[in-house]
């Protein structure tokens, strides 16, 4: 046993390396139902206008403004799919309804609620201004108009206008595919009574959590076996289906830490160990797609040769989200195509002192509650990196830099914020 | 054609009404690995320590700390998974790795960068405090202590407590069973080409969308027929395996309206229009279990005859999908258990001068920007109900209370916040 011969990396260089190295994956069509959620891959254009037609905005009489104070005979229908499809002639209405074409020869719509009907004849009320009660053909979109950028995640309304484009389906970022493991002769499966000394292998499920929400596809390969050549192969045959490697646990330097010597062996390790408080084992690596192995499946590598990253997280439950959240959730968007990797920020107030690490960043759990117009963070208790429960209904993250000074009470700093209050 | 007969519900009112009127569906147990997203139905209460037995927070030693500045001798190793069960002896250390169990007779770890090691001795610093470097039994979680609330939506940290304490399944609110149905004679499938006076059936996909983030399961029924009688027999037919029906088009006055009719000969129609812009002709009803229909499933009916609840939405875009924000959503929410219903706000200072209609509570879509420390609203533009537009982006609704005020630029509002910048 010996300390770790990797050098401390910068938090913040750390994850400039990470996201340097993430590849951006393509896109791929899918029909609307799977939009929900994913990130649009190019521009979204009007290939016509919005609406394409004159179409009423109410139930009632369509007519010329110049016929305002008349009464009018009503000729004919405009419902809604339904066109009336004549010139209509002065003198005349048409009722039409939410929905319907305005007919030529009118120019505005009278609502049902301000008319008086008596027979096939309707009153209509004076002073009528032309264009009322309509949505004129393109008052919604013109022809050629940008309706949504690249990178725009789909949600509603966005999946709601390509649908009203007529587009029934969408280029959005392929999802990463990731295959996680859990490492560690501690583990075992979550549900089987533990022995002394073992603990159910909770990181599986968080993390198959937080890589979902993230938007990766995700292989669940369990607990890695103790014995590194049967890890080797368990971890090569995954990368020839995988995008991503994420692994949780065996980054300590101890006698029994297998990941770092594997990533070795496979690729490049670009980060071994970083200067962040929890979570200083995290691994970084790049595997080149013809792995540095006897190749069992020879022939052209898939996906054109793209690298493959591998995440080594810590084991601790709250050094493994934590690390997850500072360095491979912006990687999963970015392969994405997220215009947003990051988590947004707000401007919240300190509801306590925040003691600073010497030598490491810091990211400290909090809740947020409001007080007047401020957010205020309220720490989340004990943040050792045992503690889920640091995490657990912790609305922010508050980054607390290296030194002696820590972060005094009342002061804002900006939280990266996971969920609102 | 005539003027509605229905009532103008007040718009808080109505949001009452319908949240009086939701049902809490009940809760079913689900596989870790089916929980993210979903809300636990229980409280959770931790059945035994977190640690269970000492476990240490290094690879280092273990020893006494009475021995501080001593040389002791390394007679064995308590790895992760691997303890060292026997009782260490005075003058003697054990090599323990992250994760490891704390010998017998021992109380505390020094980190394997404070030592010195010459063959099986090792050299310890002087200044020992017991209790160092390891996490105590029951330090995270103590045995009986509630962990997670009944109502807390499930992510990854909460769901790696629940598997920490060896849970492979949790309790979670069903979600509910959503019918979706279009109706309007102006609708086509999105795809097809609309001939003139035609528009493709957005809605379907938009509402898709808000549905399955309010974790609903949406069964698509696509476009109603325009004769009663089989609209009638699809969503009688529908209804036998939903808890809730959708419908969006179709509650305007006009004569070719179908739903408002519909829903009340099967049930009781509690909203027929509201004081809310866009959203005016959004009806609500419930239905019973039993309806009233010459049943085609004689029987008992399912759910322990649970009344339905029916959302009559607007046909129009932005009013479909602003009424689902304001009743649908809530209302989706408290059947499955949520203990939060409404979307978080935030102080947002106006951007603009937002006029009010007279006799409608309004909700205006805005961008927020951040301004210093504020977060400022910026309007999406014309606010048309047809213009989803105003929608796509948004980051916040804002509620304009009625009457002839409106608020002025520069005042601070609460705002729904849908997402941040």
């Amino acid at each position: 046993m010996r300390a770790s011969a990797y050098p401390l990396v910068d938090a913040g260089a750390a994850a400039a390396l990470v996201l340097a190295h993430a590849p951006v994956l393509g896109a791929e069509r899918v029909p609307l139902s799977d939009c929900p959620g994913r990130v649009l891959a190019e521009e979204l254009v009007a290939s016509a206008p919005l609406p394409a037609f004159p179409s009423s905005a109410v139930d009632g009489y369509a007519v010329r403004a110049v016929d305002g104070g008349k009464s009018l005979r009503v000729v004919g229908e405009s419902a809604a799919g339904r066109p009336f499809d004549s010139k209509v002639q002065p003198g005349t209405a048409i009722r039409i309804l939410t929905g319907g074409v305005l007919p030529d020869g009118t120019d505005c719509v009278v609502m049902v609620e301000d008319v008086e009907l008596s027979g096939e004849v309707v009153k209509i009320p004076a002073g009528l201004v032309a264009g009322q009660n309509f949505h004129a053909p393109g008052a919604d979109l013109r022809a050629g108009e940008e309706v949504l950028r690249a990178g725009t995640v789909l949600g509603a309304a966005e999946i709601g206008l390509a649908a009203a484009l007529g587009r029934a389906d969408l280029p959005v970022g392929r999802r990463p595919r990731v295959a996680l493991l859990s490492t560690g002769d501690e583990l075992v499966e979550v549900g089987k009574k533990p022995a002394r000394g073992q603990i159910p292998d909770s990181n599986r499920w968080a993390l198959l959590a937080a890589l979902r929400d993230a938007g990766a596809e995700v292989r669940l390969l369990g607990i890695g076996p103790d014995e590194p050549e049967a890890l080797r192969r368990l971890v090569v045959d995954a990368l020839e289906g995988a995008d991503v490697l994420v692994t949780s646990g065996g980054v300590s330097v101890g006698t029994h830490d297998l990941i770092k010597p594997l990533l070795e062996s496979l690729g490049d390790v670009h980060v071994g160990r970083v200067k962040l408080k929890p979570g200083k084992p995290f691994t970084f690596a790049t595997i080149p797609a013809r792995m540095r192995v006897s190749a069992p499946h020879p022939g052209p590598p898939p996906d054109g040769g793209r690298e493959k990253v591998a995440f080594g997280l810590p084991g601790f439950p709250v050094s493994s989200l934590v690390t997850f959240e500072v360095f491979v959730r912006p990687a999963l968007r970015k392969m994405q195509g997220y215009s947003q990797l990051q988590r947004p920020t707000l401007p919240v107030r300190l509801g306590y002192d925040a003691r600073a690490t010497a030598d490491r960043t810091e990211y400290q759990r909090v809740t947020l509650r409001r007080e007047g117009r401020d957010l205020v963070g309220v720490s989340t208790g004990s943040q050792s990196s045992s503690r889920l429960m640091s995490l657990a209904g912790a609305h922010a993250l508050v980054r607390i830099p290296p030194g002696d000074q820590g972060i005094k009470e009342g002061t804002i700093v900006e939280a990266m914020i996971l969920a609102l209050p």
